[in-house]
């Protein structure tokens, strides 16, 4: 299998939101992407933009794609997170995931950033046990909190 | 006690920094902080903020922050991470936390965001209580992975 690992442009947005859509179902929540393609036109591409996209390409389809932006973290300054690294279902285990993940390393190696962030599913082992064969860690005791707009909705209108 | 909420200022961020030195020593990590009061001045205060803080002044005095930024979800477009919470030792149990708090929460309700995200230790148990309470929801089975940039170098270079 040949594919070639470059920036994404504009156009790559309707296979990126397929694959963002992909992952979605295989984390059990198929209902939870509300993202747009012209969302990821609008905002992946603005003169600062909210986010950057690596794509896999084999025979001119897009296989795979790795999205990520900028943290600023409080202790270790400007950060990366991967927000999302996917492959499509047919070609895992190719090699194709292992590349677009160097391909951001790189750049945070590139930039001298201190850290490189991401979130996994502690029930997704093969990824886990791929993070830490390359030297990620697992920061078992901190946990992910979120509020959703309904959430907010809800506390804000009830003080 | 009287205090109030206000967008801090270059000349806060010696307090700020104050502030994240505090927290990184209750979380056990007082090493870990390499951020310096000129990063926080470039970073924060530049044309694309990299991060925005509220404090709360008392009597002249800093005696708290939330320090957030912007990231972007392939689910749920922008949303905000609320990356600190952090009211010094001496005014705690005393609203101010939760004046913080809100005024983030208010920021993302205002914008129309669609979600609020960040981290707390398993262990802090007060916290946590705090958060569930107004509604925000412990995501139990995501883990944060992280790499550092020695451990960046160390992959790399291996390859």
């Amino acid at each position: 299998m040949t594919f070639i690992i470059r920036e994404a442009q504009k156009e790559d947005m309707p296979s990126v939101l397929k694959l963002i859509t992909e992952l979605a179902v295989f984390e059990r929540e198929p209902e939870a992407v509300v993202v747009t393609v012209e969302d990821l036109v609008n905002y992946g591409f603005k003169k600062e933009p909210a986010f950057f996209t690596f794509v896999a390409e084999e025979a001119g389809t897009i296989v795979g794609m790795a999205l990520f932006y900028y943290r600023f973290s409080t202790w270790k300054g400007v950060t990366i997170h991967l927000e999302d690294l996917i492959v499509t279902q047919s070609h895992r285990g190719s090699g194709i995931g292992k590349a677009l993940y160097d391909k951001v390393l790189e750049v945070a190696h590139m930039k001298g950033l201190k850290r490189v962030e991401w979130a996994v599913l502690d029930w997704n082992t093969t990824a886990i046990k791929f993070y830490e064969s390359t030297g990620a860690v697992i920061q078992k005791d901190w946990r992910v909190c979120q509020m959703t707009d309904a959430g907010l909705k809800k506390y804000l209108e009830s003080k």
